[in-house]
């Protein structure tokens, strides 16, 4: 078998970390690391960092060659090597995968590859690449420095912010906006016809879905992932909103800045979801209702009306051995009239006691 | 950064759109709208429209330049400028949206992209369109007026019907079929091998899936919907069925006429579901069994048994602030003992009164 | 309209098959069958099985020319015809299946569509075949007899194993990995980035994912799923793991060998999931757990926390009509006071009886 070329090595110097993560050094700035990884599979190569306490016990028996520590565990840190102390080093973790992709990956020239379909009344900024067999059409904008990846599609009118990068096989509606810094998975579908349909002698007639999809600055989308148009208005995406994959966005939603939603997470049609909102994976949101900022949907959990207050709210089924589930489930179906059996009861009781 | 060319405007008179409609105008049959909007947004240049009750309300304040409105809301549409009085203001809405596209929407020529890769043994009429990048393979057949969007796959003997529209990046598997006037939006994967293993000896042996998928005419498939081919016999969708995004139809389902599945609804083996059904986003069912026609699921609720009466069935846990959740979901695990207690409360008042 | 071609016939001699499948044969050697079909759909040209007793009473009434069943039910088969006894009728069907799809489908050829953009630095076995409008980047490998179907996108330094089959649009992320005799279906997204993230000052730090995918042998991979590369190091799919379609695998995860996931289910990052589970419709997994080997999730349940014994867990709200789920839903955000009133009544019946 042929070998596959791994990829270039990317190596950093201790030094060259502290200053460029604005992290203190402990150790020798001319020392190397080549790798990042887990307190527990790292080698003397690799740079680790501890972010929740809980890892503390691994710390100690590290054998990383630096590890990323808060102030508190400055000295457990030293004790065992180099380590980089830093206020928040979960934070820090992230910038370090930062530089490394920085470093490692290879620049993408600004080219359109001969083989994509580029529509003579698209506009292309000098710095944007289009991958092999993309389609672009008619009067679709690419920024500056944005990357299209192969086999993309994108839709007339649309545009793609300044150093946006879709990966290969993301569908890009026409007449859809997102903004700049955004990263778009393979798979997605944005601006498919919402699900708009007027029943009529036990028939459904199409509502045509008029409107587009708006999304901001540093939106990630994750693969698989759908945003409908809007039957009227646009469907919204406000800047730093992140979204997992196979993530359903029906047509008119809202979602506020820096929300997050997990992995096959949906929200129906004309929802409004604030900002700093999470859903965790599989949470769900009827349509036509209001979630307030800072709300939290627990795994599976599906909002059925407007929640107004900041907080976690939770609804999901606790799993059991089958046997157990079966008699609770059954019983379950009994519970309103369990609850009046226990009113009888009560009752019963104060007749007695009167 | 370059101009993005806006959709060339559309513009519809009164009287025209009476005309079309099959509505009663009141008002100037000369006068012009631009837009169609929602009450509260719209402007002198658009027409809107009342259909629930519930925003009454918006109707008088509402600064559309028209409203289509039922005959009981005649007079309150007319104090306030041009009305269509409809028997159906929603029917007729999505009716205006059609006409609306009709008129916007640029004709697609009845041509081949060069650049598509069609097999000298697939059948194209003369009036179908295949866009750029699509492949289509021996013994399909592509009918009159049949739109291929860009990047389509279709497979050896497929067929797709007159008039049928597909977006870009649609999947359509070998031997699988689609009726008339369809619409299938990108991302979709029709005629994907159905599950079907074969336990032995703690491995899985597969099942050749050697149906199909047979869909009638006037169905609409969202985007990144899966239609599983059939295991020995075909997956049947028959005419008018609507289904949205993410929706997974496994192998040898049959959905009957006119019935709607919500996003990310699921629908397991051999079931077979009646005509004019409808799931909610997320519904499930399970495997081999069936629904009547008339049966709806609500959100997210699964139906683990066949249900011969038509109405609305539910099984969604309701949605609590977590600390509360918690507190109750940990004694849900302990329901059928409360039951017992409460059996043995009533005895022992049973034993007292006697 | 044009005559859709009908694949070739498929006929085999009940000889043949017997031998084939390693089944004794009562019955003509000389017979053939050109079709598998049910019990109650079978005609004298079709060949069909009974692996579960409930369909016992089909058996005798069958028109199948022949029936594929155990050395139980040797009698009542021979008495209507042709019969095949085999130890498993079931795994004999299954293999059955695989004879058919191997002398019904055509040869692919071993040859690179010239419309495929391959670059100079890939490596394909001299019997790999590449599908029209391919993308396969620098450093790919791809097998001895594997098929890549048309429009897929194999990234850089990926590997795809011999005779491993991708079906048109998958997507194979740079550096990702998959064994020998694979099936992917289409729509597939193999590597995208793990859904990582550090919070910052109300804003997501994107956290690189560094790792890749691995997966193993005879792995089947449904339409429209996904499995994202690890942050640091790799997700893994161990041999024999059967995926169905639109199934959510998050980073970091690791699917013991010959584990088989229902559609629509969903395994949050960093979990790990024993050998020979399963996982129906659905179902779901927290993050940073563990199930043993052997644990079988029902349909729509999720665990929520690590499971260490082998058996069968569920958590599914009971649908119920709408009615009395209203009831039974309301009451149950009382459940933890219900308890509570229990408790109150036999303290009561307590004191009273002391």
């Amino acid at each position: 078998m042929h070998r596959v070329p791994s990829e270039p090595e990317t190596r950093f110097a201790l030094g060259e970390l502290a200053a460029q993560l604005g992290a203190e050094l402990i150790g020798d700035p001319a020392q190397t690391v080549s790798r990042i990884a887990s307190l527990d599979t790292a080698d003397a190569s690799a740079i680790s960092f501890l972010s929740n306490p809980r890892y503390l016990p691994a710390l100690a028996n590290s054998k990383a060659g630096c590890v990323i520590v808060s102030p508190t565990h400055r000295d457990t840190a030293a004790l065992r090597g180099a380590a980089l102390i830093a206020a928040d080093p979960y934070l820090c973790f992230a910038r370090l995968t930062q530089l490394w992709v920085a470093r490692g990956r290879a620049a993408i020239a600004p080219q359109v590859h001969p083989s994509a379909v580029v529509h003579a009344g698209a506009h292309l900024a000098p710095g944007a690449a289009v991958g092999a067999l993309s389609v672009i059409e008619d009067g679709a904008v690419i920024g500056e420095g944005t990357v299209i990846g192969a086999q993309c599609f994108i839709g007339a009118g649309a545009s793609v912010g300044a150093h946006t990068r879709l990966s290969a096989q993301v569908v890009f509606g026409a007449r859809c906006h997102i903004g700049a810094r955004g990263i778009v998975h393979s798979g997605v579908v944005i601006g498919a016809d919402g699900f708009g349909f007027a029943p009529h002698e036990g028939r459904w007639e199409k509502i045509e879905q008029l409107g587009g999809v708006r999304i901001g600055d540093d939106v990630e989308i994750g693969a698989n992932t759908c945003i409908d148009r809007g039957a009227l208005e646009d469907t919204v995406i406000e800047d730093g909103v992140k979204l997992d994959n196979l993530v359903q966005i029906a047509h008119n939603v809202h979602i506020g800045a820096h929300s997050a939603l997990a992995g096959t997470a949906a929200v129906s049609g004309s929802t409004r979801i604030g900002a700093h909102c999470t859903m965790a994976g599989g949470a769900g949101v009827v349509g036509h209702v209001t979630l307030a900022d800072h709300v939290h949907l627990g795994a599976r959990s599906v909002a059925t009306h407007s929640i107004h207050k900041p907080g976690l709210y939770t609804g999901l089924f606790p799993i059991d051995d089958n046997a157990s589930w079966e008699k609770n489930a059954a019983t379950l179906r009994q519970l309103h009239r369990l609850r009046e059996r226990i009113r009888a009861l009560e009752k019963n009781n104060e007749t007695k006691s009167s």
